[in-house]
């Protein structure tokens, strides 16, 4: 059994996070850290873990007791936290943050950060001391993009327009996730200017050899509690059919090569929508084409593929396990 | 044209009011004081209003300049500043808190408030100085049952279930109101002890002389913004079609007659659903009959009809125009 | 292995089942039966299992290869089924529609079944080979209810109001389920004549040894695609404290000494929202106590508990398993 | 009073624009033509109208004894009626569907329609017996781009992305309509194919003498009820200042001043959202500026502004209104 410790673990991605990791057949919670609910029984704070954990928030951090760490942190305290506490050498782990995604993702007292995309990355993570897991618009955009910049194909300026569900903003409540304003209400922001563009542009330049062209992101906030669902048009030069703009079915046939050893990333052939991801670990990405330009559309569940589902998986990968182990959720697709 | 100053403008149901009166044929709004926002533009503020008017928030309240004065603060608030300011004798009042709801209605210095429901109270209002407006669940549930106390048939304890929309929450976000809460969910708070119980009961003892039967009332937190849907389970002595146990037909007829001259409240025959009512100053109801039982089915929109709706609606009584002026509006059927 | 045969498996409940068997460590599925769509994959039906199988919808039932057929058809039409179908001896039905759950639960052609609540009939279950599995509705009202008639403290009327998601309406579209007209509102139907009331009072009688009290049950349409919801509204006599009027404290305890080895039902201690159980198996209850009258809430996901979950725990229970084996779900708390 | 009929009235635009209707101050419904509902109330079918009107729907159709028609049929009927049908000279038509919109707008008879969105056609519309109402999606794509197509500043592919409420799929309920399928859900569908293309690029050539720039829009099926939001990424060429390149200051101006006789329509200078527009007539603008680029956010109510709500100000046009005649509507920003 791997022992884990949870740092903010009365948070979003803290509570869906020991929802995973108590059904997880190789995983045991040894401790849950949260400073304002030390004390208090997880499953009060979690609600939705009623009858089915005892575990208590404790002020403790046993860090020689575990193997691994997971940072629920907001960000930004990830960095300080390592700054002031240190951890023993063999104790892996998973920052959920986004201190440490871009490289030189080395920490104070030289932490160094594998980003943590398995659809990448993953024989470095299987070797990886430290995880950083990616973003959640990151986690979606970057599936529906990687292909072709493995291919050298992203030569032109993206336009993505990707809608978030309420959970993205966090447990704090304001105005926007305000229930009497958010229902039947659509709204932009960050446009074009979203942190997440930068562990983006990193990823596809990596992979392109560098990248040029503009990724052009207009986040939106969505009527729903949980998901991503993002649709990504490339211009292609050339004709159709050449090197240089893929028909179609070659750009399906790249995709699924592509994806061939990724267990949770899939391209489907027809229009997909966002609830058959959600409440599962799976990524599903689609192609329409219309002569040099390419419609991508990619959707996956911004707390679990996004954030914790993916930390699952990071830690599978780091442990030896099979990549899939706890992650066979059931998606709520009605 | 009646001059309007309204205290707490900022809050929703100070928005709701702005928009109401600044689509009413006789009404001006002389000031909109709000001690947070003073200054501020109300469109910024109320962004539905964005384009209809250029009325900007004051920390002034010039009592001289107005006819009357809506206080859309929240509860406790209007006795504190009615003990602390004096507004001019001949300055009508319409307090939307529950401060006054209950007799006697008397404030610091003498103010008499009359229970703003014209439903049953509509000549006083129109000769009142000052309306308490009623609650948005007491309004609901009355409208359900005064009839029936009207004829002396509640001596059964009610069992009653009503669900409101996030707005009745007020514009405060908070964990019940969060979104990712809240959508998709359903609970029940202040099981039976519902504040509003206290003016319910009065209006019904008022109308049956007296009232011995228990009123019990669960109030649910809907998954919707705006309404709210109450049933009311009232059991009748003795064979059906006797004085004390009236035929569906009879109840039909008794709330038809009740409600002639009330021109937002109907008897509906068929069952009715809560969209039919939003956005609406009107109130459905409708009743099922089985034996010695009745379940009453009834629908207001919790901002209009529960609140700023009837409050216009008391204000056009105590200015002695139609009391439909200026709420003429269109129900958000889907 | 269960080897496993699906008869109407391209519905709502049939898509569940599905998607729940297939992450089962158990169990094994044999064929998916449905006529209108044999031939089609199951995951370009039920799109939530893309990329999890690649079972396809058969028109053949082959039911010398399985252990046990799940009859997710409409009402009305398994007993019809049993009567133009012979099916060996030794295959155990579990049967999702209504037909077989009333007393004398026989079939054509000698099948016996047995209501298939495991809260009451566990040990009845596990011998069974036929098993009628409780309605939706009736399972939450039931659950909430159980341990009073246990006790023979249901001797007044009790006020029931139930509100369930639009996915208990099933997946033919229609007016109640179109989403313009759904979204935000909020309706009664059947009202006091729901077909499981029934089978909920025929439980209760057996409990109690006779119930002359009314069930008087409001069904509402909410706002929410998954769960039921459920308040209970009972009467005791006499003193509290008294045998015939527990504390809260008592029915606390009475309730947990109840389900005590019921894996899924649990009593929770403080007030319960629906998506603590949507996602899962599980049932909450709570109990709020105001003299001589208890309010009962209970909460279940129509789908799961309310069906195909509850029929999954059945077979575990028919084939000498454990009863929570593949339902290890993660609640969809936010 | 201008006399009126309605063909088709039993529809959501039907519905809609008799709400408006009963409520403005100088129309009068002569008939509401319904062959599936003749001699139903018009109240029990669209049933927010209950208690506001008596009227019934008819099978007749008393041409000579009205001022204008509005045609609410589904695409495609309208020339198939005017084809069949011979209507006085003197009746005006306002057609809803999109049988007319392209040029030359000509019917059977010689009908010529002017295409109606006052916005750039105002002085037309006052003199035209027939008016083609816009679409829904064209509208708000539309009032985000004109003024830079009269400013000829269209010359790169634009990407526009635009959300629909679920009243854009009409009435007829189906499987994207269904409740379960679209909560919490988000799809796409006529990718770079939705029919409004052709009337958008006949409007912005129109404006700019000539279209050479692609128009590519990707139309989302949103989780709300009504109105569309939309996002256009605009590029232009050139130092940012120079006449090919405005600034956000002089895109602010350009707008205000294309719009300035536009009094449903206007450039506000923050980020807008959606329900700031539901339930009015208003469309709200707003740019924010990167470099070369400019994106444009644009808010309707798809069933007022982009449909009836439209089709009543044509109607004030032609008839010699104020343009704003019974649309001083109520915002329903929460």
């Amino acid at each position: 059994m791997i022992r884990i410790g949870i740092l903010g673990a009365a948070g979003y991605t803290g509570g869906e996070l020991i929802r995973l990791l108590i059904h997880h057949p190789e995983a045991e919670i040894v401790f849950a850290n949260s400073e304002s609910n030390a004390g208090n029984r997880v499953a009060d704070v979690h609600e939705g873990l009623y009858g089915e954990t005892d575990l208590q928030f404790t002020a403790d951090m046993p860090f020689d007791q575990v193997d691994v760490v997971f940072f629920c942190f907001g960000h930004g305290k990830s960095e300080a936290f390592l700054k002031e506490h240190q951890l023993p050498e063999r104790v892996k782990i998973i920052d959920l943050a986004q201190d440490f995604r871009l490289a030189p993702q080395t920490a104070a007292g030289g932490h160094d950060f594998v980003y943590g995309l398995p659809e990448i990355h993953k024989a470095a993570i299987a070797r990886a001391r430290h995880v950083a897991n990616p973003g959640c618009f990151a986690t979606c955009i970057q599936l529906g993009l990687l292909p072709l910049a493995q291919a050298g194909l992203i030569a032109h300026d993206v336009s993505v327009n990707a809608i978030t569900g309420s959970t993205g903003a966090g447990q704090k409540p304001g105005a926007t996730t305000h229930f009497s304003w958010r229902t039947g209400n659509m709204s932009v922001y960050k446009v074009f200017t979203h942190q997440h563009l930068a562990e983006i542009r990193q990823s596809l330049a990596e992979l392109q050899g560098s990248l040029e062209a503009s990724i052009d992101f207009i986040p939106y906030r969505g009527d729903f509690a949980r998901g991503i669902f993002c649709t990504e048009v490339v211009t292609f030069d050339g004709d159709e059919g050449s090197p240089t703009n893929p028909t179609a079915e070659q750009l399906a046939a790249m995709y699924e090569t592509f994806y061939r050893d990724a267990p949770f990333t899939y391209y489907i052939y027809k229009a997909l929508d966002l609830k058959q991801v959600v409440n599962t670990n799976k990524a599903l990405v689609h192609i329409d084409k219309f002569g040099r330009k390419a419609v991508i559309t990619c959707a996956v569940d911004n707390l679990l593929k996004g954030a914790v589902g993916q930390a699952v998986q990071n830690m599978n990968l780091m442990f030896g396990l099979d990549e899939t182990a706890g992650l066979g959720l059931k998606a709520m697709a009605f």
